[in-house]
């Protein structure tokens, strides 16, 4: 029996594997840290598209096809589709993902997205609602700064604390524990905690990482206290996109709390890029650096068995230019989801 | 034992409640045909706020307090919150839902999330995940027609295929089989149909019962067969906002497959307002026009015993301003849920 647990998570009785994931990149991310890891790096950021929000499209669609044939799966297997993007109304989506026709339930949780789509998808598997589900998310440098800043010809100067919108995309199929079709598993999602939105009352969105600092605190804290965990029983807490900036918000956040997460603290945005080299500021961010840093990065270290649980915690902050402009605070919001090796 | 059935539908063996709902709607709303049945109507479309979106916020939380009062619950009582709106990135819903604290999943599905929320809602109602959940949606005349069209103050003219976006928004309160509290509950959500991108290459944003019919269509197709049922084996087949214009199309489609459903169709954008006096066009539209008329119209309907089973259809169009302005064709979505009367 799947159980509720605390005030905000599951545990799944039989846990949904992740049978197949993929990982596509833009050329900035291929010349970063995990270069080597990603399944495809793009010869230029535009993938062969007129505009950058179809540029983004297609990163959605061979994510997804990727993993589909990682997984020796098609489309047809998949009974439903988990999906989101930064963009206004979810286009790079609506576009990237059409052909698959896979029933599909449209996500917003901003960079969170990644561990909104695992979450439900493995809610649903776990239910027995579906064998097999997809859960693809999103994001583009050029596309978001286009949404959320100024479009790139304006050349404007960012302070350090802003973050660079990752360009990419990951994919994730996931199957019911009797569903696995015979192949070893990357990884069974043996949970997940449920975020709130939290707004501690930032207005600067050249400082995302202090805006979702808050959200991933509530949200580690609730996960520990729901699970009676301690941070050591995680060989990773894995944030999403918090950057240098949020991380140590974020540890702030947490001594007051009791816990000390800093030696088992990994943020996507820190390890994606070499913000020293690469001018990317606190970190990568957007929804496609948590989905392709766990697909490229902390997969394989869980599929090898050299890690053997994981909490991967996306962040997300909860602006848009018009609720920015019209003098907003920016809320942020956590999605937790507790991945174990099958080894 | 809940059952996937046939290609896209879900079956619940103990269908969750409808405990309690409530319906916010604008002063337009309020001369209309259903002016009687709303739970509110408010004084003025900026609801004592400043701008039209912290108005449509208003809405949503009003809304929820509502819908909660009148299901004798707290916001403490509810374990998940599934949420949506038309605004880009969603900040209806994340600046009119933060004060309630409750755990979040946000959606869109364009005017099909109030479809897509009550399906959610209930899959995890019914896989035992929460005990309670709510869902919310909505939508407002003017902050969609500054999203999607153009600023109220260019008073620009419409064709009569266009379609009015309701100002209004409704909440939903689920309650597992076993939790509805000895109350007597309003409706049961029995199973739903989950429905894919539909793209036939309409391109025109005037005209969004075209662009959401084919979707319409193919989602009700689809749940007559899975759920082997004939057209009137439901008391009312009700499509969320498809217009006089989308339900001709709708009606046409559906004959090609073999299926009548014109002696029980109903759309909730023809209910809500009357064209002939209102001016609205084809109809109205939004993701508060399904969820307000399904609040204040037809779940008393349900409650009462003069409908037995109804299959609830919402329909979205999935466009932004950057998609439409880029050329692209606007894909439909529709979520199909099936209501029944616990008498």
């Amino acid at each position: 029996m799947n159980q509720q647990i605390g005030k905000g998570s599951l545990c799944f009785s039989e846990a949904p594997f992740i049978i197949g994931s993929a990982s596509v990149v833009g050329t900035k991310e291929g010349e970063g840290p995990l270069a080597k890891e990603f399944d495809c790096i793009g010869g230029d950021d535009k993938f062969g598209q007129d505009t950058w929000e179809a540029a983004e499209s297609s990163l959605q669609q061979e994510a997804l096809t990727l993993a589909l044939g990682k997984s020796g799966k098609n489309p047809e297997d998949m009974r439903y589709l988990f999906a989101g993007d930064l963009l206004g109304q979810l286009i790079a989506s609506s576009f990237g993902l059409k052909t698959f026709e896979i029933p599909l339930f449209g996500l917003y949780g901003a960079c969170s997205t990644c561990g909104e789509a695992l979450a439900l998808s493995s809610m649903v598997v776990a239910a027995g609602y579906a064998d097999h589900v997809a859960a693809v998310t999103s994001s583009h440098f050029a596309s978001a700064e286009k949404q959320f800043r100024f479009p790139l010809e304006y050349a404007n100067q960012r302070p350090v604390s802003a973050t660079w919108t990752v360009t990419g995309a990951g994919a994730f199929i996931l199957a019911g524990a009797k569903h696995s079709g015979g192949q070893k598993p990357l990884a069974r999602i043996a949970g997940i905690t449920t975020g709130k939105i939290v707004d501690y009352g930032v207005k600067d969105s050249m400082n995302m990482g202090a805006v979702m600092a808050p959200a991933a605190s509530e949200l580690i804290a609730q996960n520990l206290e729901d699970f009676e965990r301690q941070p050591s029983d995680y060989d990773r807490i894995i944030t999403g996109d918090l950057g240098s900036v949020g991380q140590q918000i974020l540890f702030d956040l947490l001594k007051k709390k009791g816990y000390d997460i800093s030696s088992v603290h990994e943020d996507c945005g820190m390890l994606i890029f070499d913000s020293e080299t690469q001018g990317t500021g606190s970190g990568g961010s957007g929804c496609g650096c948590a989905a392709t840093t766990l697909s490229a990065h902390f997969l394989p270290k869980l599929a090898s068995g050299e890690m053997k649980r994981i909490l991967f915690v996306p962040t997300g902050a909860l602006l848009s230019t018009v609720s920015f402009n019209e003098g907003q605070t920016i809320p942020g919001i956590a999605h937790g989801v507790v991945i174990e090796s099958c080894h």
